[in-house]
């Protein structure tokens, strides 16, 4: 089908700046060869509106944004904003599999303690380790004292609740902590005829007295 | 809901670098708030791997690729490398719409003539007129001769067909030159069932002997 007019556009030409820009945005997360395309006509037909400031936006983060050392969160400073605010409970640490996931809790506002971003769960199909997350900063954390409570708000997988089974165990080691984790039930406007049947199971046992 | 303690991702905050990329990436073609801090994340953390080279590749579109001045798409070089080539056919013009469909057409190898891009379509609703797309520079192509066909492939939409019905309207001028439009009819590997009422009429008028 491909007749010897046909000059460009070509997958293979890793050395065209155009090809290059698509195949980085069609690896982006939820992006594909499709929308990176769409994402990269759009970047170069509106070069001043969009391009140049979207540019000028990943400069200034590769400079500006970095991992807070306490816990892991980004932000401008480092410790960041949540581990040095004052009015923050500085006896309770939630942990977390991400930053997306401490960005989620901080959207509810109802959380006033400090975070701990593991960066990941513990995964032996993907052979991460628990050295590969950053538990040992967590238990640095706890064995510094003043922790009362950890609050494990890891993700409802298989991975996640391994991670949170591993962490369990280890906190043994400070009986003074109290461990506890999310709530598991019916999601607000859930429906019980849709819900899965392990949730619907662990929400009649975890039922409580109105 | 919103306590004393909550510090950070305010969307308010357009001075903070990490909402203002979020900010700039949500307003991608395809993207929202929710996948554009998905990829903000994924930038932030895959620094080296991910971010750097996606900076870097943005200074290198905006360095090196080109509006071609003659049909209007994106390249590296001006007249663009299907402009230039030597085996394409010249008396040939394409008009479409976008750079995209331009790609779209290449990519299926089965046209070997020129292009031009109008860089949009007619639209009273938002306000376009002629000299708003790169159709001056249509007809200075068609001025100067040696054309003796052009393919209109512009989408099936109202304003693609009103554009469409413009150009048409505009070639009387040349009656030398072949004016056609792509086979309007039944997509392959479509239903009979699930297409539109129009696209089967016109399938149906335009039947042909097999």
């Amino acid at each position: 089908m491909m007749g010897a007019y046909v000059t460009t556009r070509n997958p293979d030409m890793a050395t065209d700046p155009l090809q290059n820009l698509i195949r980085l945005l069609s690896k982006l997360p939820g992006l594909g060869p499709r929308s990176g395309r769409r994402i990269a006509l759009h970047l170069l037909e509106n070069r001043d509106e969009v391009l140049t400031p979207l540019s000028t936006s990943f400069q200034d983060v590769m400079l500006k944004i970095k991992t807070c050392e306490v816990c892991g969160n980004l932000d401008t400073f480092s410790p960041c904003q949540i581990c040095t605010h004052e009015k923050r409970n500085t006896t309770q640490i939630c942990v977390v599999e991400n930053v997306s996931d401490l960005w989620a809790l901080e959207r509810t506002g109802a959380y006033p303690g400090h975070y701990h971003v593991l960066g990941g769960t513990l995964s032996a199909m993907d052979g991460r380790g628990p050295d590969d997350l950053r538990l040992k900063e967590l238990f640095l954390r706890l064995q510094k004292g003043g922790i009362t409570e950890v609050i494990l708000a890891l993700n409802a997988t298989v991975e996640g609740q391994a991670t949170a089974h591993y962490i369990t165990e280890r906190l043994f080691d400070f009986p003074e902590i109290h461990v506890t984790t999310l709530a598991r039930g019916v999601p607000l406007g859930g429906e019980l005829d849709y819900l899965d049947d392990g949730t619907l199971m662990t929400a009649l046992q975890s039922r409580r007295k109105i």
